[in-house]
């Protein structure tokens, strides 16, 4: 059985506090998925991760497809049990890793052609096939197949794509009949790329679908914050209140409190684990790049508000040298610290909620990461 | 007060049991120090090398010296509170470095001139600065600077470069006696190469100086192993009784066996913790290397008799994958499982020498790594 319980409404946005409830567990929302790509999130003992407070995550299907193939991890029991992973686990379709990763081949009406990045071998991806991936992977919450759209796109590619998007998720569902396994969930996934009359049209053929829960993709694809905040506003309407809203690859601390106030409930984000092995951390100052030689004999934690592992028992001159001379320690350091940051955010978001404080909460994350990110930067890869 | 107690001794070999007893703790040996090189034992948290029973680790001065900076370390109040260990923390000279990693540029009867080989910096590493770096690093066992002699050197190198050992051992014992600190330690070095006369000159020279400890520095480095215990049953009688004698960057489970039997009390080698990156693992059945095709479809823990978080949690099948695959938690994993595998042969060890079994492990160790070491080479770059 797979419920969604909405617990509690916000009287003055669209934020709402919720239950999912499956056979494995239950997970509050909003809730925040740490990305464990490749059944491991990255530098982290499983235990950490859920030590933090973290009862799901998000494994990709294109990286388990390509290594080390589904029906390892199938006779191994499953992803849970081979990752040695206790909480849910999401997985993704696979169509956006094809996109941003493999040698992109040829979309047909009936899926994706493509070679692997690993070493070129061919797949095809179909609606059918991704969804029998994820039941071998033996995930608890299974993405459909969805068309990636870049951004910018014109308005009939844009068309094109979405449409088909729509057609395959048609044909999961039909898949799904079939071979839906008692306790899963199957979220379906609305595009329309960044015109209003497609997101909403998108968003409406896909509500009216017989999913588990609703996803937002096709967003964070190098668009501009307002934009994609202009797209939930107009999407996130014609999604059913008694469903999970899911907002794919999103964000920032103050994109999360954007996105909870317009009504989501679920993200996922590589932004706290790939930011740390960066160098990057989320601190309650603002963000911070360890590798900046002011820190060089800074004998004070990361952040003096947090009470992560990293913060309680080493300094900003300590992680400064294991990240220049590139000790693997660092990284684990790094990614507990920030990972502990988005723990506590979605816990101060839904107290906001409770509280009916997101407004105050999102003036606060906009002064912090507006400001600091740009006297922060450093030039380097980190985006944010 | 830095002190030796000598608990036991067995009957039909030198081997012994002692405690090295410091004001920061007490240490049972005979002891395996992992090594931490530059700050970190290389993917471990501090605390889960101690919880594995490991109470003293070694550092490098070199690597420390160049990066950070001693300066900072003080600063910071010493490499124990800098890299959050609370054992003992044994320092080596820098000199074996600087052999084998820097631009060496010249050796004069005053110290070495090299290059650093992070940056091309020039230091000149004497005697006396050896041991002041160490001082700042507060450690809590010095070792004296020594010269490294290549394996094979002819005699008369070999007796030039141990001669200068011998005279540094004095200087550094002059620096020592104006700088020393209360609870600290200050170990010489024996050289001598591999002529038997030079060895055991060496020996009966360092032994006659007022060291807190004796070490063998020069075995290890590309000599046969009948070679190597034939210089320790030279040098070892010449040895006080009554001080730790330390085998410096040994060894196999098989080496450090054939130490213990010929009185030898203190160990350090990067073998469990390189090893281990490099997906070589210590198992009860012998060596098995995680790469090979063989464990795809393998999930069995790497090993049935080990307890470690790795084989309680994990199957060859996933370690495999994730070692394949580059992801960083795996060389926690198996650094994990090779150290708890390091702890318990020197825990066999003491068992053995207390109920005068140490020839039977012997045995049983030499029948393990000798046979199954030549099945299991895959070829790669790790030696053993």
């Amino acid at each position: 059985m797979f419920l969604f319980k909405l617990l509690y409404s916000d009287s003055k946005t669209q934020a709402r506090i919720g239950q999912i409830i499956t056979p494995r567990g239950v997970i509050e929302t909003p809730v925040f998925m740490p990305v464990g790509t490749a059944g491991t999130v990255k530098a982290l003992f499983p235990e950490l991760v859920a030590s933090l407070g973290f009862s799901i995550i998000l494994a990709n299907t294109y990286h388990l497809l390509l290594r080390p193939g589904p029906e390892i991890i199938k006779n191994a029991g499953g992803l849970h049990a081979f990752m040695n992973w206790k909480g849910l686990i999401l997985t993704d379709s696979g169509g956006f890793q094809v996109y941003s990763l493999s040698s992109f081949r040829k979309i047909t009406s009936e899926g994706i052609l493509f070679q692997s990045h690993l070493d070129g071998s061919e797949y095809f991806l179909t609606p059918e096939f991704a969804l029998e991936i994820q039941l071998m992977l033996n995930s608890d919450i299974l993405m459909v197949l969805d068309t990636c759209i870049p951004y910018p796109s014109d308005i009939e590619k844009t068309q094109i794509l979405t449409e088909l998007t729509h057609k395959w998720a048609i044909k999961s569902l039909e898949f799904w009949e079939r071979n839906k396994k008692e306790g899963k969930a199957i979220f379906g996934i609305v595009q329309g790329g960044m015109f209003e009359d497609l997101r909403k049209e998108s968003a409406r053929f896909i509500a009216n679908l017989p999913f588990n829960g609703y996803a937002l993709g096709g967003l964070s694809v190098g668009e501009p914050f307002e934009l994609r905040n202009a797209m939930l506003d107009i999407a996130i309407p014609e999604l059913p209140e008694g469903a999970p809203r899911y907002l794919m690859g999103v964000g920032t601390p103050l994109d999360l409190v954007e996105a909870v106030i317009r009504g989501i409930d679920m993200f996922d984000c590589v932004l706290p684990t790939r930011n740390a092995r960066r160098g990057s951390l989320f601190t309650s100052q603002g963000i911070i790049s360890i590798k900046s030689s002011k820190y060089k004999e800074d004998f004070s934690p990361l952040d003096p508000e947090c009470s992560c592992y990293t913060c309680r028992n080493y300094t900003k001159a300590y992680l400064r040298h294991l990240f220049l001379a590139k000790e693997l320690l660092i990284y684990s350091l790094l990614t507990l610290h920030n990972l502990t940051y988005y723990a506590k955010i979605v816990r101060q978001i839904k107290e906001a909620v409770r509280t009916g404080n997101l407004s105050a909460l999102r003036e606060d994350l906009y002064l912090k990461y507006y400001k600091t990110s740009k006297e922060e930067d450093d030039g380097s890869d980190v985006n944010f």
